[in-house]
């Protein structure tokens, strides 16, 4: 009987191997004033120190290593290889196509932050900009890929891309956390699709463009990462506008950490009346920072000092 | 023949073993990024991480554990420990305090940060707000503790205090860096105090309140910090205020460091002409980012992203 999964265990093993040495083994940090906002023992697993400056990097050279290697036995080295990307996975993918040695091409919405656009041009990449909407996406890159000859490297749905961000996991785990763990999912409230497929069952995209400060959570879940959320998330949690930049702005005040908003999502979850009523069992918890490439002209939600969570 | 200096190499040591698992051992960071826009190989002692959001706090508690163990001889125990601190040795001395159970009032002078003063009330010490000059802090701080007969613990003149940072010297040689070093020391044009001073020969305080974003260093150093830094200081780097702000921005873009602009003076200063000119034998730079106490509704002086150092 097959799996029901497009990645395995093995996979997310084999990643970890392909890409030892070439990503940072990213620290754990904690904060004695968080613990006590959360109520829990906090660690924070920092890929905004990550290489690309977020955990992209890990699925992205995963995948573009595996067509290198691949292309060594039958197959033909690929031409380029292509995504389309809100911005990290396009920076990510434009790493490991240089690494590789590899003509990227990045279709991005031209809405996207500015600092995105220019860290994925400074790695060589070629920038192709499109509507922002999921279907301009993947019309443009699917034009390009058939124009330059290339591969498309899907920034979520590729399984050698899963199976790359999967290694966080396995690190963390490394790093001292038992395996005895539940695993949550966080989504602003105004991109909850996942939420939504959790509860109905069944595979539910964003209808519209989500209208969110976390950008890079923008795009919606698809049929590859459906079925591991549909069976190993325990449970998706989701959080509004204010909660996220709240939570973002006590991560930089009090952890001096500059994380992107998307990274608040997860600590905004962890903080919410929610979680606590969910997780009286809970003592330890680990909350991915998931990036910090923040477009620093742009934060006019800053709300004035020691504003931060609860109002505090 | 006595030492010229206030303390000797034994005090730092005895400071350190005091501060012994009360402080964080802090990490050293790097960044390759940084690396190639300076030419040098870089190790950044993150003391934005140290409790309290800065450095200070060793020798505030230093101070505070000395004034405490001194009681335990002969001598009272303080009734209050009074300073003057534009911010970072406020809280850190109103932490210190809480630590060891004894009141604190900390004169601050009515401009400083929002969430400095913010700060130092939640570690439970009293604010006392003066005008923004040297005169105007000695004269409240002189009064307070002869009203609240207290104990002055000087900002950076007060022996314990100044033992209490250099264990941040120890901690990075016992990291790894090699015993064979050259101390450079780094400050705003705007407050060049320190740099007047080496090129004299004379202790050359400011002679106006500086007008610097570095606003942790407008105070000028004094007479137990002029003969350390006249005699093991090896030269003192200036740079303008557009460097310091190129330098913070670059921290925090490529390395997602909230580091406060005074902890960008180091950075600012190991990234200019000058440092270049008189270090072509240097590989290894340490920098010490000193603090990330940053008020974050002040960042008027942001420039668009993509502008970092170098106008890159």
């Amino acid at each position: 009987m097959s799996s029901p999964y497009c990645i395995s265990l093995a996979d997310v093993e084999a990643a970890q191997s392909s890409l030892h040495g070439l990503i940072h083994l990213t620290p754990i940090l904690t904060s004695s004033s968080l613990d006590e906002l959360a109520g829990h023992r906090l660690f924070f697993k920092c890929e905004l120190f990550q290489k690309t400056g977020s955990f992209k990097i890990r699925g992205a050279l995963n995948a573009v290593r595996s067509l290198v290697r691949a292309a060594q036995g039958d197959r033909e080295q690929p031409k380029a290889v292509v995504t389309h990307s809100s911005g990290n996975h396009g920076q990510a993918l434009a790493f490991a196509a240089k690494v590789e040695g590899i003509p990227a091409y990045v279709v991005v919405p031209r809405t996207a932050p500015l600092c995105k656009k220019a860290a994925i041009c400074s790695y060589g990449a070629r920038l192709i900009l499109c509507e922002p909407t999921d279907k301009s996406r993947m019309e443009v890159a699917a034009r390009t890929v058939q124009e330059k000859e290339g591969v498309m490297v899907h920034p979520n749905q590729d399984p050698a891309v899963i199976a790359g961000q999967g290694t966080i996991a396995l690190e963390v785990l490394q790093q001292a956390l038992r395996p005895d763990v539940r695993v949550y999912a966080a989504e602003p409230c105004n991109a909850d699709d996942c939420y939504r497929s959790k509860v109905t069952g069944e595979l539910t995209p964003n209808r519209h463009l989500p209208d969110t400060i976390a950008d890079s959570v923008k795009t919606s879940i698809g049929p590859n990462t459906w079925p591991i959320i549909k069976d190993l998330v325990d449970d998706v949690l989701t959080v509004t506008e204010e909660e996220i930049q709240q939570a973002t702005q006590l991560v930089w005040e009090r952890m001096k950490l500059l994380i992107e908003p998307t990274a608040g999502v997860g600590v905004a979850a962890v903080l919410s009346e929610q979680f606590r009523s969910v997780s009286q069992e809970v003592k330890n918890v680990c909350i991915v920072l998931c990036g910090g490439n923040i477009d620093l002209g742009s934060l006019a939600w800053l709300s004035p000092p020691g504003k931060g969570a609860n109002g505090n």
